[in-house]
């Protein structure tokens, strides 16, 4: 059986990673469901996510976006998190929101368009040095809508070309984390569209160059812990993006569509040595609030993040181990189960005494009054979203 | 064989409904890209609409969307669209885009929501009075994001009662068509999510509700030819909104996508009586080009249904059904390819020339100018777009 | 919140059905991997059903499965389950395993065909005269490979008469249960694919004609809690074959893929009334055996849905309407993820003792010696499997 | 405009590599429906594979399968081949129809069982020294189907295990083809279940290792023609396993589900190069003909093949590149479209009169009255299927 103190310890240094643009303003093609109290800035996005780490404890460090997240003075937004016991993490970047970007970014066949998407991403490397963040986050948007649109490997060629220019350009502390997507809002063909061609173009920049994966963006069927498992034992698994799907890229709260899934990914993670700071991987929530409250709904992505994570570190490895040598399939899974089926709520509500918090964070945020205080306080001005 | 003169007949009568939405710019959630010379209100959608249809010689009628298409004066619009030798055609109905619908329309647990949005489908029918209107399109963005957020069937009941009251509203002349989509808004349940759901919906209502078929809008590996045959032996087929899409609800160019499905969808349309005008079935595009030229892209996308009408309906009937009563699969197969490997532009170009039309709809289009007209002339003002 | 005593109840009278072809031989079209100990006739298949029940205690009522489990004397048969405690339950027809049902068997082509497969339909329902069974439950293989092979609406038409032909012959107290699936054997067309053609049929044939829900069947993203809660909603949910899939129709242990899935499904049962006993709900397990052993493989499913029927009674419905209606997403989710996240195998283990059971089913069948038993007799004879 | 002589002369020159397998009997889990004057043996295999070859003209390769193909004297197999007018192919290998190969091959657990594995792909490599055979290719049927059943990197271990002690066996002019398969029969996982996974394996063994791209193995959604081209940039495209689709692995004749796709992918084949014969590409079929005659069907997949890489050799690249670097989507769409939109047939039938065959393939094969001849002659004896 795993030992008590050892998963108490995991799940106490565990740090999930909140982003920016999840404390904002978000919605479908559709329609954009404002909500009132949502940060107008950067630094107000981090006095809420510090709301966050203050309710759970696991949640220090917040992702940013640019050039939604752009400020005069990185330096003050970094002294600004400090002072509310967190820190800036990586720094994702966006080509995709410019009228020039209609065709493509990094891949579009005008050159003066991928020059102007390369100097964004070396932008985001300055930001990087000025924040001290660790990891620049690719997602490109790149890709067409019609068979023969333009050429497939045409793009690659310049895909390949954009990201040797960004890994050049990085210091010998920071890395570049390359996200696939399969569609959307290409609906063609997307230009890294599997864990495949991320994979494949990040072995030729070098170590540095890791694949993020995003649990939103698979076609239906593929088994996501199989990627997770298998970019483990290459060493090439950067981080997660956790979000929770149904049907396409639905970005709802983590664990909330198939909390199974997210268990046997973080056993693979667990299993493969993931949760060890040195190997480096990141875990990201990366959602879009629609329609539900933004703070505690990002509580509750952390918590389900945890709950998962206490179940993976439960599994009883060794009884897992001696089944599976033993081809005995029933006893195997049943093992796998056992974890999965434990009720970790208590577990984690001690873990949480034992560091001084509520073993509630829901009960704490909501005992902080801070909802109350940012509907009444934050009046006027723009609200943060998905365009700011 | 299929007689020639017939064919021709068939294909000089077809009616193709253009989505007035489909002149206005649109996009995905992550960026809508404008473009010059789009329509600044429903007068000049519909002057652009009446290009394609002069260009093609098969699109007379256009979709309006309310609230995006609301005038002062529907009289006025119509006979605008008469000068112009086109007419207005299905009203649709919108309850998704004001901050109240984020938790649904008719079926938003809040009644005040619900009477709401009924009066808004009420309206519509009003608006159909005034501009002679033959069919209410309803599409509805309710559903819900998380597994507990409503409950199924209380919505179900309000969903029952609100089609009830309208249905109950239309005209002797006035149908109503009721469409379903898999996901998206939503992304748990969706209210109307299958044909099933919708189907049986319209058999309580009466003759007059039918329903609609989007071809975006299944499960991925769903038979939409067969729902269109079903949907024609039980009476119920109202109509189609056509598009491609290769994922989700790409909203790409009819017969983009997978022109072998649309040839088969028409090949049951044809066999089962489908086109022929007393049946009412509408035949309409439902599209959101995003990066496409947004008047070619229409004039393209009926150039594609009509190619696979063609194709349809120069199948061998006779030949089918002798190749499938004696179970000869590999013969019946045959048949069926054999209308689909022709090559049917040289008959369409021959079908426009009868008609006095240049045989090349997109030569045509650019002969006129037009494009570069709206371009310069149609500066200042708000683009029409998804919400306006 | 729910009574405990009342939930109590509700699992101690639930009633699993076992299929009898879960005991035999099964595989994939590319290996059947035989077992030691598997029964070689239908006798022996209850025999092992009976010991399912032995340490459940809620799977007295074993499906049958014709011919495969054909024999001179029903009344023999029903006698030798009462002897072990257990009792006959549905009969399930097999019209795709003779050579002439290559391109379908009521909805054929060859009216000669039709009628043989109708007589088999018909001697269906003379063995549930013999063997007291209540339903009979209908799924066909019948479909089309290739487009154009046969006619959508003929094959509807055909299988519209069979139906009726069989609804007429049944007795008073007798059900047609009809099953519907996307897809396999059939890769093209299938004549039954989805909900609403089985429900459409069911509509015409009348009340004792109801639809099952097998939950393999359905397309990737389909939502299947919801056809269930429709269906209740229509009176016109007549059971369920319960399984687990990750990609197509798998047939893997219920609960085994998406034990949230298996939840959400029973909450709807719950909610909508669908275990009280009047309500005719069947809950059948229908699943394929390849790789791991069949009786333990049996008593796993029943656990799993035991465990998710417990999880579902735990639902504090009081809670989760007030939240629903007052539009709180978090907290309607929330009532609901309390319910799941509860580890219900202590209430379980405790229902088992008070029933006189062991707490652990595996275990008390391990103490049986059973399996050493059957591997040690079952020598020589055919074994059962999918086509005996 | 591309230059129609060198059009013909790739057409004549092309070659498709039909199955042994594909004459013999097969069907799907729920029944092999057998046809009269099926093979019984890999000679006979051969015989009707030359009847496919002598109404195409292109298909003069015969891939095989061992053990279903096992014979004492591959030399004169061959020699049997070479009397008919056609050769041996690639060899496939079988490590998944033994009961020991339960929970894997090369993957199980057990040592024992994957020395037996590894024993038989080696001696395959002996059956290429003996038939001339340049491709070994590579399926596995390895994974599992329960979560926890066995751990995905011990055997991603296995599995590069063994791979490297195939590849060091084979000869100078040899290949290693690596195929992939997202699931069936294995269910929850599989062990090379995309071609990130092949292409990663291939990229360690080395240049002589290639990844096979089977039509049907991919989840829904993925855009097949992307990873074609992909392969082809990275030099490890070794080939093509060719059938249709519409849900999973339905091994539906090659072109008959989306005739649409079929054209993509060879469009970017021969956009890319890959239809230079020193590029080693393989153009193979994979199919079960389930339900209709088998001659004819590898006949109409041949044929399909055909016109679809006849139709992506008349892809205007010149007009299509000049559009793309223009951005126009429209234009650059519309090129790709004329070449799909032109009925090809009529130059088919013209490069076959030029070869001295009839143009019409299919009344060329009924002419001989070989279909008659063995369902006269093949009586007794034990059909192939794919347990034989």
């Amino acid at each position: 059986m795993p030992d008590l103190a050892r998963v108490k310890a995991a799940l106490t240094s565990q740090v999930i990673e909140t982003p920016s643009w999840g404390y904002g303003n978000s919605g479908t093609r559709f329609k954009v469901f404002a909500q009132q109290g949502v940060p107008r800035d950067p630094y107000e996005k981090l006095d809420d996510a510090a709301q966050v780490h203050a309710a759970t404890g696991v949640a220090p460090v917040v992702s940013l976006h640019i050039p939604w997240d752009r400020v005069e003075d990185y330096g003050a937004l970094a002294g600004h998190a400090a002072e509310r016991g967190i820190r800036l993490g990586a720094v994702n970047s966006n080509v995709f929101q410019d009228d020039d970007y209609k065709l493509g970014s990094v891949t579009h066949p005008d050159p003066r368009v991928r020059r102007k998407a390369l100097d964004h991403l070396l932008e985001c490397v300055d930001i990087m040095d000025a924040t001290g963040s660790r990891d620049l986050k690719l997602w490109f948007a790149d890709g067409t809508n019609y068979p023969g649109q333009d050429d497939i490997n045409a793009r690659q060629d310049r895909l390949a070309e954009a990201l040797g220019a960004v890994y050049a350009r990085l210091g010998a502390d920071q890395r570049m984390l390359l996200e696939y997507k399969l569609f959307e809002p290409a609906f063609y063909t997307t230009d890294v569209p599997d864990w495949g061609t991320a994979y494949a173009h990040c072995l030729k920049l070098g170590p540095r160059a890791q694949v993020v994966v995003d649990t939103g963006h698979h076609a239906p069927g593929v088994n996501i812990e199989f990627i997770v498992a298998f970019l483990l034992r290459e060493g090439k698994l950067g981080g997660f993006d956790f979000n929770s799907r149904f049907y396409a890229d639905d970005d709802l709260m983590a664990g909330a569509a198939d909390p199974f899934q997210l268990f046997r990914i973080l056993h693979e993670v667990a299993k493969n040595g993931g949760f060890a700071p040195e190997t480096g991987v990141a875990f990201l929530l990366d959602q879009c609030h629609n329609i539900e409250a933004k703070i505690p709904a990002v509580i509750r992505s952390v918590m389900n993040v945890q709950e998962a994570t206490a179940k993976a570190l439960l599994v009883d490895l060794d009884a897992l181990r001696a089944a599976q040598g033993s081809g005995d399939v029933l006893a195997a899974n049943a093992v796998l189960m056992d974890a999965y089926n434990t009720d970790v709520r208590p577990l984690l509500a001690e873990v949480r005494q034992e560091q001084g918090l509520n073993p509630d964070p829901v009960a704490a945020y909501r005992a902080t009054g801070w909802q109350e205080r940012i509907v009444a306080e934050r009046v006027g001005g723009t609200q943060a979203g998905w365009g700011a």
